[in-house]
C-alpha cells in the first residue's frame, strides 16, 4: 500500500493542508485564512490544530501516519519548536509537541521555505538538480537552498533568508529591524507599503490603484497593484518595473555569491505578476557575472501553491519512519 | 622526510611565492610587484613564470614536488586554465600547462580566495570549523566558502564573488559591468575612486588626503586614505565609516543568506584599517537577523598575507599526490 503523509503549510495569513503520496501528488487539499481577529499566538495555534485535526478526520481513508509542517520562521531542529516567527509573531511555540499530543501522529516541523525547496527539488522544477536556490516571493521573501544534493540548513538552522539581504544600503526600514532589505522593496508587504506612500502623495496619479483597492489607500495591497498593472495603469507599471529591478538585485547577489545551477522563482507575488519572472530572467542575464551564469537556469516554480504541503509531507515521510 | 610544497599567490599587482610544509608553516617567501609596464598578458605570464622558476631554484633544498597557484579569476577546474581574470585582464590562459612544462612539477591551479579560505580553514582562524565564509578585502573583494566541511565551488567553479553582490541598487558602476556592487564601495579601488571624486570636488577639505598622496589627486589610493585616517583627518574618517557600513551590508547579506558559523575577514584593506573589522563586527551584531548570528563568530584572518600561499600549497599537496 502506498504511504500517505499530511503536509501543512503555515503562512503569515493562510493555513494549507494536503495529503500527499510518495510521488508528491496531492490527493486532498484544504486551505483557510486565519482571519484578522486571530492576533494572539494561543488562538492562532488553537485554530491551526483544530483545522489540521478536522482535515485529518475528513481524510481518514488515506491512513496518514505522519505530518510534515512548514512554517515561516526559525525552527529548533532538535525539538521541533518554533523559536521565532516574525510574520506570526510567535516565540518559543512547541509545535511538534502540541501537534503530536493532539493527533497521536509523528510530526516533523521545518521552515516553510525549506519545505518548498524540498518539494520543488524532489517533485517540481528542480527535479534531478543538485544545486538550487528556490526563492519564493509572498508577503515576505525567503529561499531554500540545495547544495551538492542536500538541503542546506546553516549553522543555526536559519539559512536562506534572502529577503534580508541588503539591496539599498541605509534604505527602507524592514520588519527585521535592519534597513534596505530586499523584501522591504520587492516582497508583497514592501510593494503595498511603497504603493500606499506614493498614493498618499499623489492621489490623482494613483486613482486606478486606489480604485482597485476599493476606493481607499488603506486597502492597497500587492494584489491591487497587480490588478491595476494588468489593467494597463502607468503608475502600477512603474512600480512593478522597479520591483523587478530590486528582485533582480537580490537574485544577482545570490547568483554571484553562490553560483547555483538552478534558480526557482515562485510564490504569490511571482504567480500574480508573471512579468516579474521575465524581468528577473533578463536582468540576471545582463547584470550577473558571466562566470556565474554560464550554466545557470532560471525556472518558475513547478508546484505553485502546493509546493509547501508537498515538500513538508515529503520531509515528514523521510524523517518520521 | 616532511613534504614541502610551493604556494603561489597571483594578485592584481603582486606575485607572492612561498614554500610551505605539511603544517602550513612558511619556510621561505618572496614577493615582487608586476610593475605598471606589464600590461600585456604574455609579458605578465613570462614575468610570473620566470620569478617562480628563480624562486624554486633558490629553494632547491626543500625538494618541492608540486606547486599550488591561487589566482584572482575563474579557473577551469578540469584543465587548470584561467578562463577569465578581470583584475589581470587575462582570458583563456593555460596556466597549469605552461607552469608544468616550464618547471617539470605537478601544478594545481585554483581561485585566489579558494586558496585563502582553504589556508585559513586548515591552518588559520578557521581551524576546526566546518562552515566558514572567508572574506578578503584588497583591490576588490572576494570570498571563499566552506560548507559542511568542504570547499564550496558552485555550479561552474565561480562561487564566492561577494564583491559583486548589490548593496546600492542602481549605484556606482562596477568593473564587472553591473552597478551598486559591494566592491565598488568598499574595495580598495572603490575607496580610492570615491576619495578621488570627493577630493576633486573639495580640494581644500581633502588637503590632508591629497598631501598623503604626494600632492596630487591622481595619487590617492586606499592606502593614502588609511594614512590620513590614522593621522586623524576628518574627511578620511567619514569615508572609512561609510566604507565600514557598506562592508557590513555585504557581510550581513552573506550572514542572513548562508547562516555561517564563522566569518573570517582579512586582506590588505582590513589589515591596513583595522577599525573596519570592529565596525563590521558591531554592525553585524546590531543589524543581522538574530537567528543567523546566535552562533556566529567574526574573526580576523590568522595567516594575513601568507594565507594565499599557504592555502595554495595545501591544496596542491592534497591534489598532486
Amino acid at each position: 500500500m502506498e504511504m500517505n503523509t499530511a503536509g501543512i503549510d503555515i503562512g503569515g495569513t493562510n493555513l494549507r493542508c494536503g495529503i500527499s503520496g510518495e510521488d508528491g501528488a496531492v490527493k486532498s487539499r484544504f486551505s483557510v485564512s486565519f482571519g484578522k481577529s486571530l492576533n494572539e499566538t494561543e488562538k492562532q495555534v488553537d485554530f491551526i490544530i483544530r483545522n489540521i485535526k478536522r482535515f485529518l478526520e475528513v481524510n481518514e481513508k488515506y491512513c496518514v501516519k505522519s505530518i510534515g509542517v512548514g512554517i515561516a520562521g526559525q525552527i529548533d531542529d532538535k525539538t521541533g519548536s518554533v523559536l521565532f516567527s516574525p510574520n506570526l509573531n510567535w516565540r518559543e511555540v512547541p509545535l511538534k509537541y502540541i501537534l503530536e499530543k493532539e493527533t497521536g501522529l509523528d510530526v516533523y516541523i521545518t521552515n516553510d521555505l525549506t519545505a518548498i525547496a524540498y518539494g520543488e527539488w524532489k517533485f517540481g522544477s528542480g527535479k534531478g538538480e543538485n544545486n538550487i536556490i528556490c526563492i519564493f516571493v509572498g508577503t515576505g521573501i525567503g529561499s531554500g537552498i540545495i547544495i551538492d544534493g542536500s538541503l542546506y540548513a546553516g549553522c543555526s538552522n536559519a539559512a536562506g533568508e534572502i529577503g534580508h539581504i541588503t539591496v539599498v544600503s541605509g534604505g527602507r526600514k524592514c520588519i527585521c529591524g535592519n534597513s534596505g532589505c530586499l523584501e522591504a522593496y520587492a516582497g508583497g508587504l514592501g510593494i503595498s507599503n511603497i504603493a500606499k506612500e506614493r498614493a498618499a502623495a499623489d492621489m490623482n496619479g494613483f486613482k486606478n490603484i486606489i480604485n482597485a483597492a476599493g476606493g481607499g489607500i488603506g486597502g492597497i495591497s500587492a494584489e491591487t497593484v497587480a490588478r491595476a498593472y494588468k489593467a494597463g495603469d502607468k503608475k502600477a507599471a512603474e512600480l512593478i518595473k522597479e520591483t523587478g529591478f530590486y528582485l533582480s538585485d537580490g537574485v544577482i547577489s545570490a547568483v554571484n555569491l553562490l553560483n547555483p545551477c538552478v534558480i526557482i522563482l515562485g510564490g504569490g507575488v511571482i504567480d500574480g505578476i508573471s512579468d516579474l519572472f521575465d524581468i528577473v530572467k533578463s536582468e540576471v542575464g545582463k547584470r550577473a557575472l558571466k562566470a556565474s551564469t554560464s550554466n545557470l537556469r532560471i525556472l518558475k516554480s513547478g508546484l505553485g501553491e502546493d509546493a509547501g504541503i508537498i515538500g513538508a509531507a515529503g520531509l515528514a515521510a523521510m524523517h518520521c519512519r
